[in-house]
């Protein structure tokens, strides 16, 4: 039973506020909207299938959140084919850390299992959304398609697409937006996403473009006459109100429901309580950001666990909890020894704020600086490439 | 002042419905949408720009109200640039009588000015408002292509699209729609189109649509960097709220507003009062009906306006105002001295209802039989070329 006089975390894919100054509550979010809990038997599971250790993302409860996920790695067990599909709505220039979480974690699932997939741009929602001009947008979007290739995604096995221009490349992706459109009320929306009456009918009928790439029939020249295979979702917990919806619809449709993995939110420099903000180039690390740039965000601004002085911190240690240099360690720091080491040392005192910041000002220039390298590489017909309507390199 | 105990009529795109049994009254439903009556003036201005003797749908009332006509009779008389788009739902395999009226009368302005016309067939909304499957819509919208290009539309001047196919085709056309979207709000489509939160969202979002065709920018091949000249529209008055809502949007995108011309109901074959209906075969004439079904519908179904008896015919006359046969000849019949005559032989008792009935028959029997012969002759190469987004005999 929920306590009546509790104040809920509001989580949609537009408002993420927490209820309690502790931050969003993801236990409780789990049991909100009805997903299941990622929990040590499912990891033990998901190595065993794949023979693979699981991304520190998995160990460190990074993904906390699934729907469907055993019936992933059932077909991945009996060789059965899916996809994966992954997005962004490009609201900023250049993407910050947060943004890389649901792409580091895919191009890995991609790499593990083997399989097609698919990179929605949504360049139509944040036209709708905000106050971009159509011209502002496609600059943005193409920056973003251009900082996604950086990540390293094999342009043989990825599809990469924006709203504005797929839908004039493929009536059957309209079509089936409009298929699933019919199958979805205001009143629905409205439960859904707490829209209003005054909002614009673009954002009450955006819902659906975002849920088709969810069926393998959005995309006719990957997956041909397979116009129902199954489909996995990485995201962040924001985006599951849209997959709600898409998995009520499905069964309308005949088609199957996708399965996901929820991540939780990546905290702003300030801390999880703030909120990150595209617009305060302060409030995260971007991929723009130059070394120096990333050392002095880090030293200046990141929300520190330790204590008042250095004696006190040697005395009493610090907070792993709410140090978001910690935090940062565990989203990019592959190595569990030493993060480990660095936890224990933070919290006996022996290790200081400065210490941890350096180790994470490290990680993060080592990370920036190898997707800034790939990405003076990416050419404008590499990013063509990715984003023609194609078969890729798998055969149905 | 408005009778308060008074009840409007409510016409919308699916809803007409007259307050009164006399029949929608049309001078009240110009003050309600605050659209102008086609007055002798505007005839006469017509006729002396174009230096063409008006069409009788002009000079018979049948397009009775208009937006703005007079600038597009300015843009000609100054030989400056427009084009002309309507557009079909296509809810019935076979279009009647009644679905002609836009066309023939687009077809003549055509031929009149020597513009441009765009014709849009909104298989997505009547997917998204009726019971039919994709494949179902897609073979009765692919019929109806063919009937209106039986109309006799000239391929070098005229680009048929389907919203589904067009959608895949052209990203601008999206792009316009989604920038139309974002200046609508939900509360704007409930009071304009009387919508509800019960509706589906695709329904919501679909005014768009329509909206879209007014504005040059949607067809590139066409118009080229052109992406703002007039439109002028003839439509039924039940298709008005869409293009209400259009010219509330353009000052938004700095387009063009676009200008209507607005065309009278035509009558079901049991009269004014009751609903045409496509699912009811009796209810009109259908360019697939045989010239024996043709006759055999008019003389056993038209409402007549003649008396019990021939004896009482012949004393005291027939009444024209709400005989079928006659509301028909006023649309089909395009000698105006002979439809007098008739008028005037039915009124004074002197020609009987299976007079009048002869007359009508022999004129849609002309009228339907031309049309589906020169159905035969569409072929599928045809539908192609029309359908294909290109440029036409035109250039800008």
């Amino acid at each position: 039973m929920t306590d009546s006089h509790e104040v809920q975390d509001t989580v949609t894919p537009w408002v993420v506020q927490a209820g309690k100054a502790s931050g969003i509550d993801y236990e409780k979010l789990i049991d909100q909207f009805g997903s299941f809990k990622i929990d040590p038997q499912l990891i033990e599971r998901f190595e065993k299938v794949t023979g693979k250790k699981a991304h520190h993302f998995l160990r460190r409860g990074i993904f906390f959140s699934h729907r469907e996920m055993n019936h992933i790695l059932d077909l991945y067990e009996q060789k059965k084919p899916f996809y994966l599909y992954t997005g962004r709505g490009p609201s900023s220039e250049a993407m910050h850390m947060g943004h890389l979480v649901p792409f580091i974690f895919t191009k890995w699932l991609q790499d593990t299992f083997d399989v097609p997939l698919v990179i929605q741009v949504t360049d139509d929602e944040k036209f709708l959304f905000r106050d971009f001009t159509l011209q502002e947008m496609e600059r943005i979007t193409y920056e973003n398609v251009k900082d996604i290739i950086s990540l390293g995604f094999d342009v043989d096995k990825t599809f990469i697409f924006t709203d504005f221009t797929y839908m004039g490349q493929c009536s059957d992706f309209y079509k089936l937006i409009v298929q699933i459109q019919k199958h979805v009320t205001f009143n629905q929306i409205k439960g859904i996403f707490g829209m209003t009456e005054s909002d614009n009918i673009g954002q009450i009928a955006f819902p659906a473009v975002q849920a088709a790439p969810s069926f393998s029939s959005a995309f006719p020249h990957i997956f041909g006459e397979k116009s129902n295979l199954p489909c996995l979702i990485p995201c962040a917990i924001d985006q599951d109100p849209y997959f709600r919806m898409t998995r009520d619809v499905a069964p309308k449709l005949k088609l199957h429901k996708p399965a996901l993995l929820h991540s939780i939110f990546f905290p702003a420099l300030q801390g999880a309580t703030s909120k990150m903000s595209a617009s305060d180039p302060n409030s995260s690390i971007f991929l723009s950001d130059t070394s120096d740039r990333i050392a002095e965000k880090i030293t200046k601004y990141a929300f520190s666990g330790g204590r008042e002085t250095e004696r006190e911190h040697r005395e009493k240690g610090g907070n792993c909890d709410i140090d978001v240099s910690y935090q940062y360690l565990k989203f990019f720091m592959d190595d569990d020894e030493k993060l480990e080491q660095i936890r224990q040392d933070y919290t006996s005192g022996k290790l200081l704020t400065s210490g941890i910041k350096k180790e994470l000002i490290v990680v993060l220039q080592k990370i920036v600086g190898d997707i800034q390298e790939r990405r003076k590489t990416v050419t404008d017909t590499m990013a063509q490439n990715f984003m023609t309507p194609r078969k890729l390199k798998f055969t149905y």
